[in-house]
């Protein structure tokens, strides 16, 4: 049984890896879509935590990293070298989409561990904000951040279903099976054998809305928060610190749960998903961080590790972007 | 309580990380002896088995690397990181050991992640074979193996433990105690007030041998290893194999159980602990891999993660090495 559109949450902690919470990384699972599986950030241990879930690290096509902290890229040598022993089947290539350095980093780790991979890496470093990526099904756009080093943060758009075909209004018109209904479901115009003239745009249904997930990598709260974040079904925001200290979420480049749920009003997503959690906030303190974000935008979750998420269909008006 | 020299397992996993062995690490604690612990290779995923045990990152003061295969280093950087955020005491610098190579990978890795320490590292990178380091209480010889990749076993050496001063006898002959019991306790002669003229030395009993500890990294079978564990309380060795897999050992430069076994006898060791495990030898067939061994040196134990032993004093011959 295949699954739809999933977020899972392989770590949510900050900083250094603690007993409750890995460091960062978060698969992205498009295994129904385009039977990939997408990774953002590849903090130490991920390999690890990769274990004891359902992912094949085969699937994993394409990695995003936000930024070059250690806690979101000292698992990346491991995972790629162990990536090469995963079946016998031929591996599919993989990309890797990241700052300026991540290049260097990988290459360096490998090199410098004689390891030799069994399919190929191809490298993005990102020069400008934008459209990073497009395929048939999805796009991603990336932009900068507020952070001590230069951070991203990725918006996937999934590209528009486009309508069904009113069949049975067809069959009521006494419109013929057959592959005129292929070319009406494509939208073209055909001539049917009694002279009638069909538009198929005319009997397609209200195109399903593509679904848009957010992932930001750590950050203090800046304008492009809004441009990534937009009409999101999920948003994915770090969280490092609570309420009360904001002002040292700003000293440290980071944001408090009450500015990622602001953010979550603002840009009117339909689930805000919080990670980054200090290892200060254990048991009752954790519950503290999400509750009082929850305060701001009741459609708030503190993700714990393991954590996986659908990723709904949102209805939205037309105009809406 | 403080505890003697022990050995503790990290990681006993070959290549990649599984659910029930991790990658290489082994430490080595000399709290009693000297208020340090050694780490032996450092595994992704070191620092995460360290928050399962009782040693603290800032004891850490040297790190042996025996090769610079991911599995032996990619837990390096990170846990370097992590070590900066213990506790508020300062942070005694830390030596790592290790092939050419070593200083370039932690480096990159660190600067590229722009990761600031709290205290220094050495690093000293071995292009000599013979002895490594030295203080007042162990010598560290190093030597190198046969593996596809330059790599070391390290010898540690503890020095002998003089005599103790013969107090019974002392005083059976009338000598006073005082200062002078100091002097002969050190070895030197001293000339009583009664005009006695007196040698520390025959009056110290039997110095206690010293421990020697040898680990090795992954190697195939090399004179090299004969010399690095004569005489060793404790030897460990890689046991990539089983017995019946020696063609496929030597192809991929490992050893068998079995020929670690025969190292061991040879080597007059007191204990074989048998690491570098691969995930194939589970349950019943891990359990055939130490009895294999056991056929040939009983006194063999195959390591598991978080296995700890203490390293017992072995008496030895005069003449002995
Ligand atoms: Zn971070
Ligand atoms: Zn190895």
């Amino acid at each position: 049984m295949e699954k739809f559109m999933e977020i899972e949450f392989l770590g949510t902690g900050a900083g250094s890896p603690a007993k409750s919470r890995n460091v960062t990384s978060i698969a992205l699972k498009l295994l129904e879509e385009i039977n990939e599986i997408w990774l953002f950030d590849v903090g130490e241990g991920t390999q690890h935590q990769i274990l004891r879930t359902t992912i094949k690290p085969r699937k994993i096509s394409r990695i995003f990293i936000t930024h070059l902290h250690g806690d979101h890229i000292f698992g990346l040598p491991g995972f790629l070298s162990s990536r090469s022993f995963q079946g016998a089947e031929k591996l599919g290539q993989l990309t890797i989409y990241g700052p300026k350095g991540i290049k260097d980093y990988v290459q360096t780790s490998l090199r410098i561990s004689q390891s030799r991979l069994t399919y190929k890496i191809n490298f993005v470093e990102i020069t400008e904000e934008g459209l990073l990526f497009e395929n048939s099904r999805f796009t991603v756009f990336a932009y900068r951040l507020d952070h001590r080093i230069e951070c991203f943060g990725y918006r996937i758009v999934e590209k528009d279903y486009p309508g069904e075909l009113q069949v049975e209004r067809l069959r009521a018109e006494h419109v013929p099976s057959g592959p005129i209904y292929g070319q009406l479901k494509a939208g073209e115009t055909v001539t049917l054998t009694d002279g009638r003239v069909l538009d198929g745009n005319d009997y397609l249904g209200q195109p399903k809305r593509g679904r848009i997930v957010t992932v930001l990598g750590d950050t203090r709260q800046t304008p492009n928060i809004l441009k990534l974040a937009q009409n999101a079904a999920v948003l994915v925001h770090e969280s490092t610190f609570g309420k009360e200290e904001s002002q040292m979420a700003f000293s440290y480049y980071h944001s408090t749960n009450v500015q990622a749920a602001r953010a979550a009003v603002k840009a009117h997503v339909g689930q805000l998903l919080l990670t980054h959690i200090s290892a200060r906030y254990v048991g009752p303190k954790a519950l503290k961080l999400e509750k009082d974000a929850q305060y701001v935008f009741k459609k708030t979750i503190l993700a714990n590790d393991f954590d996986n998420f659908s990723i709904p269909f949102t209805r939205k008006q037309e105009g809406e972007q």
